[in-house]
């Protein structure tokens, strides 16, 4: 057989909407999941169950692979360097995802590179993290662990030296950050390959509810085209320094500097696919997913732009409902041209089970239907 | 768990795609699948391996399924009876399944129902022929087995009766069709669902190259706004009257009658999404296959409105080169809005082993793109 195995590390709805976008590309999808009713190995043929922190099992499942790459950020460098050391290639690289996996080393990088952050140092204990704060506009300030946080886990807002007491708990390198008084939050997403072509999708706005991403709107709406050209430049420039292979999801910071004048800082940067950009699965040419296993597979990416004038995502959490089967009936009755994305995933309170994409000429009507959909599958919604 | 599974018949492309689209809606797909290495089962997790003849491997395999669906349309009627008969829905039936599948039948049914089709009718032998030409304007006449033909197998167009031999060697009977002097070929496909909502995709226009479908314009260019809308009511009302469910696919000749007036004749069915719909993956808001699965399961179908002013969808044939993925890098880079869809199967010559798709509002460039990246995987275009 001529196509290449593209083997994915992590079975959750990254790797299944992955997989979903490499049917088409003919190309062989090997994943290495914790169990079998992970998201992506309901629908994956070639399944390994196995624990990826597990170096021989790692090593065992890449032997039969042309790449690996990823659905989570949590193998570690060692690990993956291993794989290297074996000849496979791992896309993107330990060097570049220990970036996403640390952020003690990415602010440090981004320093380094002159990417404006917010203002940030790791702190020791409560009594640094008071002192963070007074080299600033004081309290409140962000804590966050430098490794394993996602939506909103590892991530505390402090108002006090003595709620500064928890994160230090963990026994993990804690980084402070000053909390940004933003506009809003937005992303811009890029796909780079190994050869170094890249591609950049329309800078998208982010609403984020208790910590999670709820809404992503493509385009942000009313974003200055000087600062979308500028967010776009920074995502390639920072992949490019990072030797990122794959998709690169920058999450920004749309603040006011001290002149008045709009100005972005990088908030966080995650190296696969990314919720921020599940838009593009219907409204751009060319999917997160399709072009982040072009990239894997050192191919010509596809074309970012969109198709329709605004796509907007919304994220389906789960409720107090197991069966969300049963709304299918009324949201699709309700919108014919609604997009539906689930994971497969048992429905736990405030889990992220899917998504649902809607796109068209009028922005409000878009959101509305967006908000319903989801909102109705979740059970918040009953009309 | 709450989704559905969906029992799908055959482990060809179509399953293969069909599976696809089934992913976001996060319903469950398990296989019938000849061997593992079918182009569906490479890409589904849930397969079972077994022959569709053997009624109770069907039935074994029905008996985890809410819903049975076809890749193919060869499974004998009896044994979809006994699948009803085991309370497992079968959608399309076997009523109505049998028009797809004898094409005596499906003539008779025609004609009750005042269909317009070319001039046939069942003949006995050679000399049968002769008196069928004879009654209208003399050779050449079509003549079709009517079980078991598909892309130009079983179709012979004779010129005498001598050569009218060879079709009654099968021991199958044979239909006798006049041969319509077609300006095009056209498909109107619609899609049905078990409580009678319907949708019609824009009737497109149908190349055949030597009995091989090999490229499909979305819509049919230059087509009688009026004759579009006749076609695409016949195609819902075959569908009503044979209560078919899933993917109807009407593919038409469009002729001039004596009077110079344009006029459609019914040329075949079929009861599964067709090759004159794939254009719909990247054309249309809702493609046949997500809405085959949404009408199995009476779920309310998706909107079948082009996205694009434009689509066009060429075959990818196999030629004389077994890698097609080297072919990749060259199409990809000369055409980034390329979308390909590979079947996974072995290149042999003439076989369909994918296509690709191309959207546009200029219609000769999205031609060319289409035709020069199928030719190029195929090998018979090598720059």
């Amino acid at each position: 057989m001529t196509f290449p195995v593209v083997g994915m590390v992590g079975g959750g709805q990254l790797a299944r909407m992955t997989h979903e976008a490499g049917i088409p590309l003919g190309i062989k999808f090997k994943l290495l999941s914790d169990t079998p009713q992970d998201s992506a190995a309901q629908v994956v043929s070639d399944v390994v169950i196995g624990d990826y922190r597990d170096l021989e099992t790692l090593r065992a499942f890449a032997r039969g692979c042309d790449v690996i790459t990823f659905d989570h950020e949590h193998v570690p460098t060692e690990h993956l360097r291993a794989l290297e050391a074996d000849g496979i290639p791992v896309r993107p690289g330990p060097d570049a995802l220990v970036h996403a996996q640390d952020k003690g080393v990415m602010r440090a990088k981004l320093d380094a590179i002159g990417v404006p952050c917010p203002r940030h140092r790791l702190v020791s204990d409560p009594a640094d993290v008071e002192r963070f704060a007074a080299e600033g506009e004081g309290f409140p300030v962000i804590l966050k662990t430098v490794r394993g946080g996602y939506d909103g886990k590892g991530v505390w807002v402090v108002r006090s030296s003595k709620e500064a007491e928890e994160p230090f708990r963990a026994g993990v390198p804690v980084l402070a950050e000053e909390k940004v008084d933003f506009v809003r939050e937005l992303a811009a997403n890029i796909v780079r390959s190994p050869h170094g072509q890249a591609v950049a999708y329309p800078v998208v706005e982010s609403i984020q509810v208790d910590g999670v991403c709820d809404t992503v709107i493509a385009p942000a709406p009313d974003l200055d085209p000087e600062l979308a050209g500028q967010a776009q430049e920074l995502a390639l420039r920072i992949a490019k320094e990072l030797n990122v292979v794959g998709h690169l999801a920058v999450e920004l910071f749309e603040a006011v500097a001290p002149d008045g004048a709009r100005r972005i800082l990088v908030n966080e940067l995650a190296m696969r696919p990314h919720n921020s950009g599940h838009w593009t699965q219907d409204g751009a040419i060319t999917s997160q997913f399709a072009n982040h296993v072009r990239a894997v597979l050192d191919l010509p990416l596809g074309d970012p732009r969109p198709r329709a004038r605004w796509t907007v995502m919304a994220n389906v959490l789960g409720g107090d409902y197991p069966d969300m089967y049963y709304a299918y009936l009324h949201c699709m009755a309700r919108d014919p041209q609604l997009k539906i994305h689930m994971y497969g995933k048992d429905v736990k309170p405030g889990r992220k089970v899917g998504h649902v994409n809607t796109y068209g000429d009028d922005l409000a009507d878009v959101r509305e239907r967006a908000a319903h959909a989801a909102g109705y599958l979740r059970g918040t919604i009953t009309e």
